[in-house]
């Protein structure tokens, strides 16, 4: 099975069960192997080549973060390295003030946006991983500032895996959106049913895909987006491969379905056309060797995924 | 493969792209076709026979609304009968409102736990699918009356399914959130491995379970909570079904792993206890006949499915 950048990241033991331990934290934070990456408004800090084609994170010293002057008192806590037993933390600061740091015009550069990190193939997949459970759990912490129930300010707790309300004493969790993208293909004439949204770059085509809502199961969530999109009534279901996503923090679970009806009617408010497109045009759009310059997306989505396994023949 | 009662309703169209039609919804809402059911803190009023074993939702109509003093200005837009084409919403108000509704002690009772309701079987399984949804729905309103942003007071749009900020202008939407749910097998030795967590009645036991966390696929979550709870190193992961479960947003995603390890150790924050069980003393909790009282959970579970496929060996 083909790899996603996007997968979960195997570079770190999470230690979830030790979070809620501020001295064994606290320990990690101060230790000499301490690592910290910084998010400058969720664009994390990276290092590169002159020519920005190869990168890295860019790890900081406690003595670094220190001489920037950036905090580290709510770091996020993204595990242990499995290699050096260091803690490695995550810091979140606006865009501003990781760029007005002393020293930041050295050290904070480049602040690279995540999807172009993994777009472009710049970091090694591992690294790319780690950024994203860093960017998704960054993004929930933008958006929890304060408590949903009683509106009172929420603070950090368990390295950065819970807030709790200074004000009514509700805990809130990290959140993770449940999303469904899937291929429907059509086995008797051997073609797939591919979508073309607005926000896509042109001539670029893909699998159709929606959040599961509440009292939803896989495969209601896979029939109802495909019907509400395109009008095609879908039967079996099946599963293959699920990702994060941390945009903004998102699991990316994908299917196939197996289309039941053929005339397509799109709703033109989710997406701006739809159609069939036969295995081997699909090939040519996976290889890039398509006539109009028709493609599909690249080896960091989930997409390429399926689109894969039905050019394959795996579904 | 079994049916769990929890699973998606298939009662209603959810029309869910019409939801940002006010004059729809508003439409739907006035026709005497429009239906209601009422959640008091977060409890639904059913109605039953005298001996309470078998129910129904009970849906109001406008005038009963009216006549009980409940309000349907925020009320949530569930879906459209497929058979009469009747709008149908839930209003959700506190367990003192309704009990102290004019007419509400006879209205309004029963109010029912839904995690009763499902246990003891009391209600056909469309209707318990539906009440999931709402209560889903309803849960999430609650704590999300205030931005996470901002503090500012949210204001309910789209028939119950996107929250606005009065003050910073943010949407909010329904939380659903990802867990999965495990049998581990353990083919060589033909048996699997159930646990008993502090929560559970006497004498029964079931599958592992833990949240997904930002940045986890699937097969990372089930690899991470098996270890932590029981040190058990899990090798290939199988997806076997999906449920909604509204307690208070869930979507349980129910896998089963193949164990690379043999020996115990429990994480007695997580568990009670932890156990290999041999095939035919899981048939036996199965079937209810096993010799010391042990069993397992009932059919509106997901764990059931898991443990029935290992039982019948489908893994």
């Amino acid at each position: 099975m083909f790899k996603p950048t996007l997968g979960a990241s195997t570079l770190l033991d999470r230690q979830s069960h030790k979070r809620s331990d501020a001295a064994y934290l606290e320990a990690l934070l101060k230790a000499p192997e301490a690592r910290f990456l910084v998010l400058a408004d969720q664009k994390p800090v990276i290092q590169s080549n002159p020519e920005r084609t190869k990168g890295n994170i860019r790890w900081f010293t406690l003595d670094e973060m220190q001489r920037v002057g950036l905090p580290v008192s709510d770091s996020l806590f993204l595990g242990v390295d499995r290699t050096t037993g260091g803690g490695r933390f995550a810091v979140a600061v606006t865009e501003h003030r990781a760029r007005n740091a002393p020293g930041g015009l050295e050290l904070m550069r480049p602040i690279v946006d995540l999807r172009s990190l993994a777009m472009n193939g710049v970091l090694p997949p591992e690294e790319l991983s780690l950024l994203s459970l860093a960017k998704a759990l960054a993004a929930w912490h933008e958006n929890t500032r304060c408590c949903g129930h009683c509106g009172g300010t929420t603070l950090i707790k368990d390295g950065g895996w819970r807030r709790k309300c200074w004000a009514c004493g509700q805990d809130h969790f990290p959140r993770t959106d449940p999303v469904v993208i899937m291929l429907i293909v059509d086995p008797p004439n051997d073609r797939c049913l591919l979508g073309h949204e607005a926000r896509f770059a042109e001539n670029m085509w893909s699998t159709l895909a929606g959040f599961i809502e509440p009292g939803e199961d896989i495969e209601t969530a896979v029939r109802r987006e495909t019907m509400e999109e395109t009008s095609i009534k879908v039967g079996e279901v099946r599963f293959i491969s699920t990702q994060p996503w941390p945009f903004p923090h998102s699991l990316m679970i994908g299917c196939i379905g197996i289309a039941e009806s053929s005339e397509i009617r799109i709703d033109p408010n989710e997406i701006v056309d739809a159609r069939w497109f036969p295995r081997e045009e699909v090939r040519q759009m996976l290889e890039g060797t398509h006539p109009k310059g028709l493609w599909v997306p690249g080896q960091h989505a989930i997409a390429r995924t399926l689109i894969t396994a039905f050019v394959e023949g795996e579904y």
